[in-house]
């Protein structure tokens, strides 16, 4: 029956910022987020647990297990992208407060037998702005609070209308001060955002490792002019200069195997943006992605030198920087052994996969021994109102997350928090 | 000492939405534009001028000469594009009003020595919205005013904020409901926005012809999805679509003699516009101008043709469609005839020249005899901060339309009124 309420608050929640195709519209620290928040706080509250909001906007649910142990936390995000799925980042989240709720009560069952407390207290997390639709970077409240990130710089992030986080986040009632518990262990569920498992017929992803991804952030700078009457001589189009440099983003994957690399522009504006006016400036941002560090480096040295050349073909000036730089990760293999152990013992099949996209758990692997798992996705697409998960196979997932937070909360992984990659330095810096 | 009244009062209106490197941003129907206008309305009122204000947001200030009889009007427009000069248009308006100042005493000095009344009544106009970067198409006022375009359609116009053109002006208090007057004659003068009069050293051009010009809407639809976790070739990036499109659109200049036509895309919006997200939709507009039709229309034909194949190519539906076709314009030969033997008898040099920019003049052409006059533009350029027109050959400018506007008043192309190109049914359907 847990199961049940489970697929009931799945489908509530995916009411909240609902589009016309069955997506939603959440963008982080607007007022759809803000109903997303009410529901985690009420369905927290329901059930006496305590209710926290940090200085990013990381709202926490937090259960005493065993008082004054570190926690062990599950969770993700339930901001999403304009018209994006009702299913990428909620469906953790969701998943993690039915987990959270089965392991409260088994403990207090096992406790009623006689049974001895857990090692650690237990504690769900919807993480702020995963989806740095609106806000960039991406992965930006576990990044803050597992240190990767700077508070204060982070809250000054505005978006396109000039809106910060910090007056974003006071606006909706979210700009917290509370404490950020120690953390003992991470676990998160997710769609896979792809379509391995689907194809493969396999209900669990134990994903062992994270592609190398950067951004590059790119300003073209050409001379305002007048569509009609200034000649094609006379032009420095930084609307052309920037076409270009979209087309070789994309055209640089032909360099490298089939799909050993991603790499594309998604946002991008331009000044002064009037039908009759040639621009004088572009801003766009590139996301390159590869499992192999070494294709991501070669592939933006070769976008930097097409920029270079077409710099010089229009007489403009572009200026590219790198941002948001994430290594190739890799969780922790006992973690991967808890997940192929878990899901033998709940008759569910699995396998390793990696994942192309990033995730919360990304940053939160850098401090503490972290599990991350997939389901299937529908066609492997997200970030769209079609994405889609199957009912059984979110279902299975939720038991799955509940027997793996079990096992932590017993200490599964509570000698391995060293097998967390350590910081590289240059990463974020 | 008129010359250095309207010296002081070009330099006055220019700080009015003055931008950091000499430019100014007033686009139509915000608080800077309004604020234009009531600098236009106190000019007419300290001289008694009767003020109106149409269902269009045009702004004229009537001068009575000959009660009863049409109105000889001059005029351009106060709008400006974003970050544009605070020459393109602003000079035309604060030239007619200086000139019909010097008309209304002469006129005065004239009746004081016996002198007989003009034939006609003399009007000076400020147009709403010819830069169209706001609300397309540009040319708004004018063209509604010679009904060329349908003002209510126009009204409902919105900008890419979703306001509409009836609300802005009604926010600004320039929703008017007063008669437009009966012309008898319309004459403007404007900077060149090229290099021809600058190079050959003249001080004033008299446009004979305007160029063809057509615009073409460009919809890219493709699929919303994730740019990390879709494989390269699941995508159908409306994105990449376009900046092909924007290429073509300028490439296909090449087929043509060099300047023989000018092809740009200087407006574009795209959805999401997430850095993580291929884009579904991008909305796009390309300006294509030439003297010769055939060639507009054969550039045009090429676009389409290169669409069909991005289509193909990157499995994107991409709709164009034709609007704001303007055809070409002569200008009447009397006005030229006029214009030459005024600038003979003020001692300024003058020339045929052909204008590839609109002008509110070329929807006035359409229902009344039109002079339209150009002075020189430092290095030609324009709908930019730079644009630049030297203070003595605005001066020269003022005299020229002085005199013009005089002899208009007298009766100059009275018997000219046919002269004007009869409106094609298609130009503006």
């Amino acid at each position: 029956m847990t199961t049940d309420t489970f697929l009931t608050d799945f489908h509530e929640v995916a009411q909240i910022g609902a589009t016309p195709n069955n997506g939603v519209d959440r963008q982080a620290a607007t007022a759809e987020d803000r109903e997303t928040r009410e529901w985690f706080r009420a369905f927290a509250k329901e059930r006496g647990w305590e209710l926290r909001v940090d200085g990013i906007g990381n709202q926490l649910a937090l259960i005493e297990l065993r008082p004054g142990s570190p926690y062990v936390l599950l969770g993700s995000h339930l901001d999403s992208q304009p018209l994006g799925g009702r299913f990428d980042g909620a469906y953790g989240v969701i998943a993690g407060l039915h987990a959270a709720d089965r392991i409260a009560r088994r403990v207090a069952a096992d406790a009623a037998e006689g049974g001895a407390a857990p090692q650690f207290n237990l504690a769900v997390v919807n993480w702020f702005n995963e989806e740095g639709g609106r806000f960039a970077p991406s992965i930006m409240g576990s990044s803050v609070f597992a240190g990767l990130m700077n508070e204060d710089e982070m809250l000054d992030v505005r978006d396109l209308r000039g809106v910060s986080v910090r007056e974003a986040l006071g606006e909706i009632g979210y700009l917290g001060t509370d404490e950020r518990p120690e953390i003992a262990a991470y676990a998160e569920i997710h769609i896979e955002q792809g379509r391995i498992l689907e194809r493969e017929g396999i209900a669990i992803g134990a994903v062992d490792r994270s592609w190398y991804t950067q951004k590059l952030d790119i300003e073209v700078l050409g001379e305002q002019s007048h569509t009609g009457a200034t000649l094609m001589s006379d032009r420095h189009d930084a609307l052309l200069g920037a076409a270009k440099v979209i087309q070789r983003v994309h055209e640089v994957t032909d360099l490298f195997e089939p799909e050993t690399l991603v790499s594309s522009v998604g946002q991008m504006t331009l000044e002064p943006n009037s039908p009759i006016v040639v621009a004088r400036r572009v801003h766009l941002v590139a996301d390159l992605r590869a499992d192999d560090r070494e294709v991501v480096l070669r592939a933006r040295d070769q976008i930097l030198a097409d920029i270079r050349e077409i710099e010089a073909e229009h007489g403009l000036v572009i200026n590219a920087r790198d941002f948001d730089v994430r290594d190739n990760q890799h969780y922790p293999e006992q973690g991967l052994e808890l997940a192929d152990q878990v899901a033998l013992d709940l008759g569910l099949g699995s396998r390793r996969i990696r994942t192309m996209a990033g995730h919360d758990s990304v940053a939160m692997n850098r401090i503490a021994p972290t599990v991350m798992l997939f389901i299937p996705s529908v066609d492997g697409v997200s970030h769209c109102e079609r994405e889609f998960s199957r009912d059984e196979d979110m279902v299975a997932g939720v038991e799955m997350l509940a027997e793996v937070g079990w096992r932590l909360v017993h200490g599964a992984l509570a000698s391995d928090a060293d097998a967390a990659d350590p910081v590289p330095a240059h990463a974020f810096a």
